[in-house]
């Protein structure tokens, strides 16, 4: 496998790809005899950015991301059982709630993570409506934390309250866990911010019924290997991120003979199945916590530009990067470009939300989209935009994964390890495609689309970089 | 939709691939540059060949071919339960055994064909070892008959005998039927030529756990519908005929509530559920079907040169068109290029063999190999490869497929209908991915690959088609 700079200095010697930067006419007239082309929304740096290779401190970048890039690869996320949140996430108490995205207070929040707020608080019993649940949301009698500062994370909203199921993910290769709450499926559901009846119902029958199906069977048939799953799905047209159906296929074939030996109602087990077969994102629930499980132990490596985070809470977008893991670069959500549900337009959308962007910061997601020509339907655009997704993203990361591959790309490895000095060099941003929340907190999925990070949370990174 | 005479005329206003003919160094240096190309093997007619517009009786055969596209199309086969074969197939009695492609005596069958024949007479308890049993079937005293002969398909030596379960398939627009085995998983299995203890112990538990499982399930959950399924998969990888990852997820998906409440017992549900989860190929013996039931109602149609069957015995490769029904055109069968399974090579393989071409002849399999890029690692090629089978298809097919459709060309249709006119016009040969069997009795499995469907058939009918 070669490294970044590597493939750089074999550039010609490859089968060539057509960069077409600016000459809009030129990439058409490619574009219509079948020529792969890609057009990059190309900004030259006014005076060029030189390669950054050394701390101020001496240390090699380099190779503190050849490290990251070993350490997030070598990781083996495993399915290892369920439990409540408050019993396995570290530092959850009572009163604590988790969302997506970078810190922030009530008072910041978007409409979507509100409303998801709210609902959490009617679910836990806290609250005994939402308008209870916003006043005690304003008290300062709630805790409210990131996932991502809990070894978590969560889809939209990604509200984890304390008394909901969560998957238990370990990495087999480092000991570290990982935390995700159970998908409740798509449209009017809590982490689209969403609450009332409907949604409580749901939820509760996720804690007494498919939960305790699930832990039955986890602890009957042991850990399921989730590196081999997500890497067989990108080979069904799956990017694990907005499409993950054959996941969610991968996953009920794998799991299944374990839950008919231990589940033994009948109609209770073929519950549990219809509803998993119902909801075609129900592995997205463990792509992401797989993700964060294979991240987590590159956190730490001194002088490593490449993200370990990237995360929205639907007001803010943040980036962490390996080499200064606590410290969070923000800027503002950006607009997601979409598809609408019927009776919605992009005057309903929230602006970009949710931690789902793990999954193109480990080297899936929106970053292996020639993967997934089929997601065109749910999020827009053309087979040829998807692989120019992914053409594209190889520009700004650091290597190709050893793991997870493209078979229409003769199994070439996906982007892998967005690296914060290619963005700048570049000025190429991460590309991402995600849901889209109605703005208003109660309401729900109004569609999906596609946009790119911002880039100023990238400059200051880079700025921080600078002074490492 | 257009026809395939519009597609032509429109041929300068659509998006070009180029085509090359002869010139490798220049497709060489195209392919290069991404530029999709396709190199056809191209043997120009000597004197060309006129269009075949009218049968001699005046049948316009536009027409009838527009006629065979529609009810290929429209048909909706489902699985509707299953049976023991002596019950349900037509003319079946209790020293029936039916086999694949076109009709064969036991003299002139191939190995593979005589160690299925042999087995399957030892698993009727018909003859006592395969000695026994292929004394009885030179005897005479057993009726050899090709499955085409009775609504049936059967993959590799397709042998079916009076107490296998099978399916059954109805078409749910035309009424029809057709039938097809439980599918064995892959390697010593009785279809790869095979038998044996291990052979006929499964074929048991096939007969008694499996079939009995998987009936009482569908008598409780009613219809599948197979051409959506087959429509899912082929978005997710699979061209359902070499590859059935997906189809056999999706099938899992749809059948394990049923089961669930059907069967008590959760270890014997386990295993059923196992059984399939072991073998990504337990959704070929539904496409198979699922492609008869979608054929037969065009049979008949007067001056169709529409294909309704391809198939081989593993001697001969036959041919049968919409217009002649009942006719079989034969070639010997042909070689296969491709992967063989470690200690195994060419000088091991029988030719071309099975009744899994059924899946080509409807517009999918080997014609649909651009949805599955994945394929190469298990028949050889690359994934630009998978895309040039596709698009010579196109070639010598009557129409694109209003269900069946390929992601990563957009959601273009499959190449639908082979038309016997095209293939000689343009000197194009159908395109088959397919197993390989051991070309003695008794070995199995040794490999996968492709190869190309013999021309004489295609002459001979051709010729025919002119006295019509």
């Amino acid at each position: 496998m070669a490294s970044h700079s590597e493939k750089r200095s074999d550039l010609f010697d490859q089968p060539i790809t057509v960069i077409n930067i600016g000459l809009t006419g030129f990439s058409e007239s490619l574009r219509q005899q079948g020529v792969p082309v890609i057009d990059v929304d190309w900004r030259p740096p006014p005076e060029g950015i030189p390669r950054l290779t050394h701390t101020k401190s001496g240390a090699s970048i380099e190779e503190a991301n050849k490290e990251t890039a070993r350490r997030i690869m070598a990781g083996r996320p495993e399915i290892v059982g369920l439990d409540l949140a408050k019993h396995v996430i570290p530092g959850m108490s009572e009163r604590t709630i988790l969302h997506a995205g970078p810190p922030i207070h009530w008072e910041r929040m978007c409409g979507p993570t509100r409303g998801a707020v709210m609902g959490a608080l009617v679910y836990e019993r806290l609250a005994r409506s939402p308008e209870a649940a916003a006043e005690l949301s304003a008290s300062g009698e709630i805790t409210f934390d990131p996932c991502h500062h809990h070894h978590a994370v969560g889809p939209m909203a990604g509200i984890i309250s304390p008394s909901m199921p969560v998957w238990i993910i370990e990495n087999a290769e480092f000991g570290n866990r990982a935390y995700c709450t159970l998908n409740e499926g798509l449209g009017k559901v809590l982490r689209y911010g969403a609450f009332g009846e409907d949604v409580y119902r749901r939820l509760r029958w996720m804690a007494d019924v498919l939960y305790p199906t699930l832990a039955a069977a986890f602890e009957r048939a042991g850990p399921i290997d989730l590196r081999a799953m997500i890497a067989q799905a990108l080979h069904m047209g799956d990017e694990c991120h907005n499409r993950n159906r054959a996941g969610t296929s991968l996953f009920l074939r794998a799991i299944t003979p374990a839950m008919a030996r231990t589940c033994e109602d009948g109609e209770r087990l073929a519950q549990v199945i219809e509803f998993i077969n119902e909801n075609d994102h129900f592995f997205l629930n463990l792509s992401m916590p797989a993700a964060k499980a294979m991240l987590e132990p590159a956190e730490g490596i001194e002088g490593s530009t490449i993200l370990t985070v990237m995360a929205r809470n639907g007001t803010d977008f943040g980036i962490r990067m390996a080499g200064d893991p606590d410290r969070w670069f923000t800027a503002p959500a950006g607009i997601v470009e979409g598809l609408f549900l019927p009776g919605f337009s992009a005057d309903d959308a929230n602006p970009d939300i949710g931690d789902s962007t793990i999954t193109e910061t480990a080297g899936f997601g929106g970053f292996a989209m020639a993967a997934a020509p089929a997601i065109a339907s749910f999020v827009g655009g053309t087979a040829q935009d998807a692989l120019n997704s992914t053409f594209e993203m190889y520009e700004i990361c650091y290597t190709e994964h050893e793991h997870f591959s493209i078979p229409t790309l003769d199994f070439r490895g996906t982007p892998m390890g967005i690296d914060v000095r290619f963005v700048m060099e570049t000025g190429i941003l991460p590309k991402l495609n995600t849901g889209i929340a109605h703005k208003d907190p109660g309401i729900g999925m109004v569609g999906a689309g596609i946009l790119r990070a911002p880039k100023e949370c990238f400059i200051e990174a880079f700025e921080a970089i600078k002074n490492w």
